[in-house]
């Protein structure tokens, strides 16, 4: 009998100490869910000789097997639209070396996942960021902001959804907006589906590559590592069935040779991770989410949008200055001998000055944990010197 | 009773079939060596659930093996001085992005490891290539030559010994040379050490890392895929002792968020592997050079140097375009069915017009295998049209 995935367990995700404080560590994107049983069994029944070089854009075999997953959302795909990469941070980076060049800029709606600006920074792209609000739950900013920005260096629009930090699920319409601007200005349509299974309420997941007449602008990054909580493996991959895109791409994949032998072989197990586990652990993420945002929002002065996917929230805070506020709880503050520890908000925003009063949530802990968290939340923020309300 | 680790095995290295000939690929560096057994069994008793992120540095349990792997070299470094990477690829890509600017200089002796030229453009580092001759088996070039290309950009020397694509085994008194260069004129010291292991001829490695009052210069570039036969681990490292290098890599290191972990776990079993592997393959591998050595000078108009390491030889050929050659011999030629797959020597050089008459070969076959191999080599140069003499 399958175990259940959800459990407790690295000591990376686990509670740490800070000076003998017990520290809930709401800070990280680590699930604290099990790596399905078939892609741990597929590592403990692997048999080769030689761990050699697969082939660069992966291998036939893991190509497939993801052709099966991918075709099964209805991305309409074949083996050669892929890219295997290592990890989901290569598959951002080879994208955006591969389609936009030197100088040139993306747009991309903030708050965002601060690794964006290392990866741009590395492939000496320019990074032009557009509001989204707290207010809206972090909704698609208006088009006509997207087209306040387009110039001639403009190349693509960079989205991730369900997102983080804000956890926010664009709609069909919203993706079909975008369709409609990048179609207009010939722009790629990159899209961050790291948390593509992650969506509540029972609310479908809409990609790019499910619009009609886009398929040469779309490029899909994605990865294994939240999918089935395989953070360690570096697995990921570049979709797209532009194949100028695929053959370009192939070769800064060529120039690191390989992606990782034994990954791909446990990636063509996870394929088969059976929908029990997937429903088991939305059901999980949903009653955590529900926990998180109520206990939040029950908080003096603090506001939460309820959002629509992902593992995360982005909550604002009663505070001048949550980078403060997020330190100071860490290191000044214990509530019967436990603190928390969050990422402040401005970390995610590139415009100066956005998300001083925010953080982000990562609710990777069970629905104890969460509550033992906020009643050290709510009591730190009565005790905070630096409260604006 | 561990299995021999000479064996032939994965389909990527083997013979694969090209209308219908079998085709002998002496153009590739993927060892047809068994993985050890130890690293096998480490994957295959792997116990965790869930694969997840690890410290972006690599776990200190794996540094601390590879500190015990580098203090029997005499290495003398600590765990902090160890930075795990995604394969040896992106140790020479984030220490290029660590230690150069942007449009800053490093100087290579060529023929080199052409990926080189790849990582150096994504890092925006330009590489200036000083010639290595044939004639002298590759040896390091006048510290004179060396002199005349220093520039105030100059802020690299990058070796790899024993070298790709040449097996030149630098010596001590080369490394000395080098050092006093390096020293002369403040620059970093980039050691590729992939091949360290297979130096023959009871020839001893010396490393930058052994030279005293280097400390500061000297960055080692290494990886397990050759050294363990497993180069689909993607699993390699950066060795510095100078700390304010290894502290800007893991800048780049944190933002790809982690190495594999269960690369990690299979790289601390890798450090136990005995002694009696390497005497094995080493013995083996000194076979075949001879073999490959012996057949190449017997062929009339071939000249090959004997080199001191890793498993690739540099031939002149009595041919004048040698991309035209191995493009033919691999397309229009057979002897009794067979054929071969060498690499041409020009992609080793940055320079233009050079290696025009060179061709790399890896000796990753058996001896039956290469004795074969050249049996259709020297039939091909007879018949071959652009022969030069």
């Amino acid at each position: 009998m399958p175990t259940s995935p959800i459990r407790r367990l690295t000591p990376y995700a686990d509670q740490a100490k800070l000076d003998g404080k017990k520290v809930y560590h709401l800070n990280i994107g680590q699930p604290d869910i099990a790596t399905p049983e078939g892609m741990i069994n597929a590592i403990k029944n692997i048999d080769f000789d030689v761990w050699a070089y697969t082939a660069s854009e992966g291998t036939l075999a893991y190509r497939e097997k993801l052709t099966e997953y991918y075709n099964k959302l209805g991305y309409n795909i074949t083996p050669e639209d892929i890219l295997v990469t290592l990890g989901g941070s290569e598959a951002i980076t080879i994208a955006m070396q591969t389609c936009v060049n030197e100088g040139d800029e993306i747009i991309i709606p903030e708050p965002f996942y601060a690794n964006y600006n290392a990866f741009a920074r590395m492939s000496d792209v320019l990074v032009k960021p557009i509001l989204s609000y707290i207010d809206n739950g972090f909704a698609l900013p208006p088009i006509e902001e997207f087209e306040k920005l387009i110039t001639e260096k403009t190349k693509a629009i960079f989205i991730c959804s369900p997102n983080n930090p804000t956890g926010y699920l664009y709609s069909r319409e919203e993706i079909e907006k975008l369709k409609e601007l990048c179609l207009k200005h010939n722009l790629f349509l990159f899209s961050d589906e790291a948390y593509r299974e992650f969506c509540y309420d029972g609310q479908a997941f809409t990609s790019p590559m499910h619009m009609e007449g886009l398929d040469q602008h779309v490029v899909i990054m994605d990865t294994v590592s939240k999918r089935y909580s395989a953070c360690g493996a570096r697995l990921g991959c570049i979709v797209t069935k532009n194949k100028e895109v695929i053959q370009s791409a192939l070769k800064y994949a060529q120039a690191r040779l390989s992606p990782g032998m034994v990954e791909q072989i446990a990636g063509c197990a996870a394929v088969d991770t059976p929908d029990s586990y997937f429903e088991e652990v939305i059901q999980e993420y949903t009653v955590r989410r529900d926990t998180l945002v109520s206990r939040l929002n029950g908080i003096d002065g603090v506001f939460c949008p309820n959002p629509g996917g992902a593992f995360y929230v982005v909550a604002r805070l009663p505070v001048d200055d949550a980078d403060d506020f997020c330190q100071w709880i860490l290191e000044s503050f214990d509530y019967n001998g436990t603190t928390v520890m969050i990422a402040p908000g401005s970390g995610f925003y590139s415009s100066p000055g956005y998300g001083k009063d925010e953080v982000r949530m990562a609710y990777v802990l069970n629905t104890d944990d969460l509550n033992s968290a906020m009643d050290c939340l709510t009591a730190a923020l009565k005790a905070y010197p630096g409260r604006t309300n």
